[in-house]
């Protein structure tokens, strides 16, 4: 069954509470400089954005469903728009566009149109293995996980590395629709 | 000489760049949660959580002052007026009041009228002595030194410690008005 009247990512993000994006920004910068000086691998640094961002996703779920009135995806394919169109406005203020499905749509990249994580962010010649945005794809997998979508997310392209975007590749490797914790009549 | 014609809070934070307020809130509750694993400590963490916020500060200050069109403060009583009333709106998007202030006007205390710092936030019995919002106390004294103002900032009260009230006292130990990095007039 289709979205009941899903608000637009434009309305929701206009009608939430915010914060300053300079300061979520440098806040950001914050903790993935004191995760390089505490764990010194950058793989290490790699790992532990991506847990917090699921961390995040796992909570930050339940205010997407309340505010969205998005309710149960007819399939995935409508569940990567929804991230992209809806939840990166909702949260980031910024869209996204999907892209790139696999022929049985259990594959796709997220593209980021803008990306707030990174002004002023440039990665220091030590830092060239660094998902500095590993926190986004913890959130997508953390969210998607308490919607019964078991997700691998992993960057495809990543500016900060030289690339032309930042490209997520989200590819659903279990789908158990039975365990939603929500009901579409609640 | 007062401010020329600086902008309120309210104008500049609702022209500036925002993310979503829970989303900020969550990763902040990231930061700290991740500072409890690495450091174990809980006086380290609030060492940490001051220093982070420094570095922060001392960044986000050239955001207030290209923003808000305040220039230099008559004293420091003016000065903590503007924290609180221009700063405290601009980045976090809610209000503070300056009181108790001490005699020869150089040290005051603001209190925070909400913050979204501490939103579905409960300490357990294991982080008692934790400033779980002492990034904030960072933030101000960063800030604060690269306009000349050497400052102390400690927390008096704090509601996640039981208190009724999120109050910070700001106490100025030095002021060096000739280091002002910026010209009235440019």
């Amino acid at each position: 069954m289709a979205p009941a009247a899903p608000r637009s990512g434009d309305a929701i993000f206009a009608s939430v509470e915010r914060v300053n994006a300079e300061l979520f920004t440098l806040t950001y910068g914050a903790i993935v400089r004191q995760l390089l000086t505490d764990l010194e691998e950058v793989e290490e640094v790699n790992k532990q954005l991506d847990q917090m961002g699921y961390n995040i996703g796992i909570r930050l779920i339940d205010e997407f469903l309340a505010k969205s009135n998005v309710s149960r995806c007819v399939d995935f394919k409508e569940t990567a728009e929804v991230i992209a169109k809806v939840g990166f406005k909702m949260f980031l203020g910024v869209t996204a566009s999907v892209t790139n499905w696999d022929a049985d749509g259990t594959c796709c990249s997220i593209v980021l149109e803008d990306n707030p994580l990174v002004d002023f962010v440039e990665l220091p010649d030590t830092c060239q293995g660094l998902y500095y945005c590993n926190i986004l794809s913890g959130v997508i997998r953390g969210s998607l996980e308490m919607v019964s979508m078991k997700t691998e997310v992993t960057w495809i392209r990543d500016m900060l590395r030289g690339d032309d975007a930042y490209e997520l590749q989200v590819k659903l490797l279990k789908q158990v629709p039975e365990e939603y914790p929500y009901k579409d009549d609640e």
